[in-house]
């Protein structure tokens, strides 16, 4: 458990006042496949709503109760929400300037469709009433089941079995499901369960808190429409500026040997199907619930209430437990291909398999959308896309879903368009620069000093293509897609950066000057490891492609060329950037430099600050944090992993050694980077920390922000703690190569990965590292330096596992 | 005139992207003591509102008509404005941090007192109907009357002539007055003048331009009473945030030898006098209008309405005639000390008094009000006061009006307590950091990279310190006030900088990271030349400071130090970080560098900039601005005049050479200086083409923004421009130093200075140079290197005039 971890930490790291490592707390069961809470959350409402949503990528359901939560003020947030549906909002700066961000977009809370009221003659259930003699509630990750079972004593002495199951279907995106039964225990009596469709909902109201975001201003949808047809009822709303229609429908079916009413009632935007019941104690009633959405983002908005209808009759055909049923196959299927298996660790066990279940609930599917900085939980970061995608949630489809990883990378696709427009406002006259954070592909970044100033994602998502490429070799995409975004954000670069010989070593080079990097404790710098570095990689990247397209795909080259204007003068200037690029480093200390400046800042006055003053953001000016050294997250830590190959262990240990004591990792896309690094460094301990800290971030609350929804680029980042980092994956020679260690504490653990079609199991035990092809036919593999050739399906090669010192260069 | 003058600059010049030379046209009479416009405004009449505005340093009155204006909408903004007087409002940011600025100042635009109408029989007076058969509309400098004559035939024949006066006393800061007198000339009938104070007033709505500033949210002033009492009436409001009471009064006087009427009326927040008198042609009728403001920032709330009643019945005892007499008076005395003579140029010698009388309108005396960048003539910036008070105008009031430049620093005292606050707030643990923008103490910048960043702004008022106590000699103001100032706003950069030995030279030296220095097209840098210098010039006057009162006032340093906690050895590292501070400095190129990075960003391509997208600012986004190598303004210029003396003129030509080439003068607060060191380096056309730039700049509204208010610092420059630039005064040794030069342009030119209490004239023609003794007993003064001892009232002294060569070093 992570306690007693901490207390084994090395000296040196529990001595490091930049560590703040959060004695975590588990207040759930440590349980491999699923969260519980024996007993309803109160204090921590707020935060289990966010552990408890379910989805499917493009509904999100936060996991607040059917019935609404009556308990204190400001402990709920009862949120419903699809994927890519925005509303968008003029952005007002008490101080402007040209070329600010101008529009806002923000992901709606949609009108709640699970709402389910339960009467018992004159009294409604409330669990916060009452007493509750017996009380589970379960995600479960492999059905893909938010199940709740009480038994309830009313205030006047009603005793009432209720059991409900929800889930989000992976296989219908339109669709979710309720099941609700209630049992008397001892009375006979009348019984109503009241299903509504509630359209007076908001978003949350935005506090100060950075991280938070902005609120928008007022209800952002208009009711246009209501309907009901039997158990069918819809309502029709409009957003006001983005322009989309939605139609939010459900169609109720009440499952009960007696007979019953059935009514219904308008109140305000409140829809609701009334069933009234007389039962016998201990005779169940059961109601499924089928709701859906259908916005005019996919839809003729014609046709919205028509194909709801459709979706839910079948679903209702279908039945609630034929949807589970499909549900379950849906995650055999995902867990088949992307089960991490840790032995000797149950709480890092849950971490790993409650992020890797989020991920898949939080994943847009259908190249228009993206995975939100929080998913489809919460409203944290208005729902906004960031790098995190290409550069932390990635690899972790492309490994372990690479269809998925394909969708991701055509939605940036979808969004080219914008980011030409976005690269003209920046007064680039050709080339494409993609938000630092959007929906839809508008640039929504109200702070440019640490988001349009972060050029860097443009090489970000250079870097999953060319990922993508090695991982899957799916040509097809290089041609339709892949190529047009990497050619058009790599033209950038030279308009960006210019040659100057004003540098230390009087030789010209290419200098890129303003812009922020993944680190964002410093802001508007010079020269920036991290993107010198990777604009080097994604100009040689783009010029590789001229080069291979000119040559393979003639046809295809000329007319790109010609779209884009490439001349071939243009693609050598390319490459003479990338073979000039200025990379700062600092000869004296023999470290990679941040940046121009960063070396020479006053180093942050760990000594004194206060433990509460973390993270710092919260409590210091920005200028005060930029002025001094200090970073919130890995920065050159991070390009030591993108561009392994760059750098030797030396370089790679004497880095991590001096950005360690300086690194606070305020950000929660920081300590899984580092894990992996150590690992590679041989800093096991270290390693160990690092990742625990990002495997049980959102479980155990350690950077206090849940509640507002989990953080998926740490979610993956546990992934690629473990990928990366324990078993040292990386890409050499083409090949795929592990260099596996195994933690002390650890009796084995084992995951996936595809590689070009095939799947390849990789467990490590104490005895042995184990190469197994589940799917495919032959594949090669680096062990270390060892040549591995798996051939058939079925294939397992054995390697005595023994810890192999890292290589000093 | 400026078209001549531009067509004969230097050809480099001409060629020379960067300089945008505006073809001025000027659109009133050239004449020396006073604008006239001989028909009414209505393209140019926002702009002419500003131009007319007359005012006493308190009380601001826009040159709108007393009838309103009916003419094209967006051609009018009929404010009132009161100095110090504001609402203040939270700041709203679409993305929030730690420490940002929370609160906004805005002036407000008071009631509008000056209301009158006029009515012939049905037809009401609006110069914008019927036909004006003569008009013509003066402020005159001399009078400081603003009057306006004319005769109008109403659309339905009726002709009548008008004429009125308006003066804001310059003897009572709370009083203004209008004489209104109207003749019939073609008519007997009956005519009504309709005098109002009018409360429906609101501030002007924002723009996207950052000039202007953010707009405030609906109306700030609450109606809280009315008054009526015989022909006195009074309004009261109260702002809703600030906790300010305003008593807006009037007093009105009709002479007439007819009997007349008189109603009073009553419309929402409008109340009227109304006079009717029935009239034979060519019998005039007179209104003399007295009206007040009276605020509870100055007097107690209760009294209000009884000073203004006791305030305006003793004007009207004085009556109009003798308000005038005693504004002649005071802008005499005024004149005497401040009068700057130009012979052989009408344009500048009209563009010199006009913005010397604004200045004095513009300027607060009371030590709680200061000067606002745009005066008390327009809500651009908000009516805050910047650093532009003490670098740009303090000098001027210094020399003319030393009285009032003490004001100025006053001011600071007064607000020192909130500026330990903004200290606190940036995480400084002691010491003073005044705010970049304000109007009561509280930092108002809502953008921090061009707001609080800008550190500079403590060391320019220590700068403006100084010279107050070079000038003056006051020493009593460094014992109660001054020193504490200085002491408090020094120690900050001890905490901001710190010692690094990251440096080219390799030794330790101090730095300052992550401010702004005056050129804002760069943000954030390291080691801004003019900050650093400034600082070091803060830190050894502090130190000076404290050693003096050390020695010559034991007592009071005593006290002072304690209670300032100021221990030895902060003062002897305030010396020690003078000592080794950083002043960056190319030596290749030999000239000081604007920053650690200006010298190896990317030149801007002035070439393929379009004339139409100056200023920058307003086209392109700050990050396009802040990686280039371009200057929205003087900075190591400014420098260069501040510390002359640590520059040898190889220096200045070097560093004029370069930084001339890379500025936009985007800024108005740029040409002035440009100017004064092209003088001194013997550019004699620059200097004289960057002076006519900043003497006309608002009357001939070169930077087209001039409706928003006029550019009380550039203002200010027109005067450093004659005194510094053309006729080279320094404090040298101690004394005034003068190097005259005169422009082939100009027969002479004549100024004064106040000199350690005295009065000296400067006059320089094409024979000599005469400084004479206007008041005082005994000046010396250096004449280049010679020194001249004026001896007795009257003393005379001609030197020879003879251009000399600027020295080289």
């Amino acid at each position: 458990m992570a306690l007693e971890t901490i207390a084994a930490l090395p000296i040196t790291m529990k001595e490091n006042p930049v560590q703040k490592l959060h004695a975590a707390h588990h207040t759930l069961p440590l349980e491999a496949w699923r969260i519980t809470e024996n007993e309803p959350a109160d204090d921590t409402h707020f935060l289990r709503e966010t552990l408890f949503s379910v989805g499917n990528g493009y509904i999100g359901l936060r996991g607040t109760e059917e019935e609404g939560y009556s308990g204190a003020e400001g402990q709920s947030l009862d949120g419903s929400y699809l994927n890519g549906f925005y509303e968008s909002e003029a952005i007002h700066y008490p101080e402007n300037a040209c070329g600010l961000a101008r529009t806002n977009q923000f992901m709606l809370n949609v009108p709640n469709a699970k709402c389910l009221r339960l009467r018992l003659e004159n009294e409604d259930f409330d669990p916060r009433t009452g007493t509750l003699e017996s009380y589970q509630r379960t995600l479960d990750f492999r059905t893909g089941l938010l199940t709740r079972s009480l038994v309830w004593l009313s205030p006047s002495g009603r005793r009432v079995r209720v059991h409900s199951e929800r889930l989000v279907s992976f296989r219908h995106p339109n669709l979710f499901a309720i099941r609700y039964e209630v049992t008397p225990l001892n009375f006979d009596g009348t019984i109503q369960l009241i299903s509504a469709l509630n359209g007076q909902v908001s978003n949350m109201a935005a506090g100060d808190d950075p991280r938070v975001g902005s609120a928008i201003s007022g209800a952002a949808l208009e009711q246009i429409g209501e309907e009901w047809q039997g158990n069918f009822a819809a309502l029709t709303h409009r957003t006001h500026n983005s322009g989309f229609t939605l139609c939010t429908a459900m169609q109720n079916h009440l499952l009960c040997e007696q007979t019953f009413e059935a009514a219904h009632a308008q109140h305000g935007k409140l829809l609701e199907q009334i069933f009234t019941v007389k039962l016998s104690r201990h005779q169940p009633v059961q109601l499924c619930k089928y709701a859906s959405y259908h916005s005019s983002r996919d839809f003729p908005e014609t046709q919205l209430t028509l194909l709801a209808q459709q979706l839910l009759a079948q679903a209702q055909a279908s039945g609630f437990k034929e949807l589970a049923a499909q549900q379950q196959a849906y995650l055999d299927d995902f867990w088949q291909q992307a089960d991490v298996e840790i032995e000797g660790d149950d709480a890092l066990q849950q971490g790993m398999h409650f992020n890797q279940f989020h991920l898949l609930q939080s994943v847009g599917r259908d190249g228009k959308t993206n995975i939100a900085a929080k998913g489809l939980t919460g409203e944290g970061y208005e729902g906004h896309y960031f790098w995190d995608t290409e550069i932390y949630i990635f690899p972790f489809f492309l490994y372990n879903k690479p269809e998925i990883a394909r969708k991701l990378l055509e939605y940036r696709y979808q969004y080219l368009p914008q980011a030409r427009t976005r690269a003209r406002q920046m007064a680039h006259s050709k080339g494409a620069l993609y938000p630092w954070r959007t929906i839809a592909g508008e640039e929504c970044s109200a702070y440019f000093p640490a988001g349009t100033a972060q050029y860097h994602i443009n090489a970000d998502i250079a870097y999953a293509i060319r990922l993508y490429l090695q991982v899957t070799g799916d040509t097809e995409f290089l041609l339709e897609q892949g190529a047009e975004i990497v050619l058009e954000t790599a033209r950038l670069w030279m308009e960006l950066g210019h040659f100057s010989s004003n540098g230390a070593t009087g030789r010209e080079q290419f200098c890129i000057n303003e812009v922020t990097g993944p680190d964002e404790y410093t802001a508007l710098v010079n020269n920036n490891y991290y993107t010198n570095a990777m604009a080097q990689m994604h100009l040689r990247f783009a010029a590789q492609i001229a080069m291979e397209l000119a040559q393979h795909h003639a046809e295809k080259w000329q007319q790109l060329r010609q779209t884009l204007s490439l001349s071939a003068d243009e693609i050598n200037a390319w490459e003479r950037a990338a073979e000039q690029m200025f990379l700062p480093y600092d000869a004296a200390l023999r470290i990679h430099a941040q940046d121009d400046a960063f070396l020479s800042k006053k180093p942050w006055n760990f000594k004194d600050t206060p433990a509460d003053n973390y993270p710092l953001l919260l409590h210091y000016h920005p200028l005060v944090i930029y002025r001094h050294q200090v970073c919130k997250q890995a920065d050159v830590v991070l390009a030591l992993l993108l561009l392994s190959e760059q750098f030797s262990l030396e370089d790679k240990r004497r880095d991590f050694d001096f950005y360690e004591k300086v690194t606070t990792h305020d950000s929660s896309l920081s300590t899984c980077i580092f894990s992996i690094i150590a690992n590679e460094i041989g800093y096991q301990d270290k390693a160990y920390a690092y990742f625990m800290q990002t495997a049980r971030l959102d479980l155990d609350d350690t950077h206090g922000n849940t509640h507002y929804g989990v953080h998926t680029a740490a979610m993956a980042g546990t992934w690629l703690g473990i990928a990366y980092g324990f078993a040292g994956l990386r890409i050499v020679h083409e090949l795929p190569r592990f260099a596996p260690v195994l933690p002390p504490q650890w009796q084995h653990y084992q995951f996936h990965i595809h590689f070009q079609g095939q799947l390849l199991q990789v467990r490590v035990d104490r005895q042995q590292v184990s190469y197994c092809l589940l799917r495919g036919q032959s594949l090669q593999l680096l062990h270390h330096e060892q040549r591995i050739t798996l051939n058939g399906q079925g294939a397992l090669e054995h390697v005595p596992f023994s810890f192999q010192e890292p290589q000093h260069a």
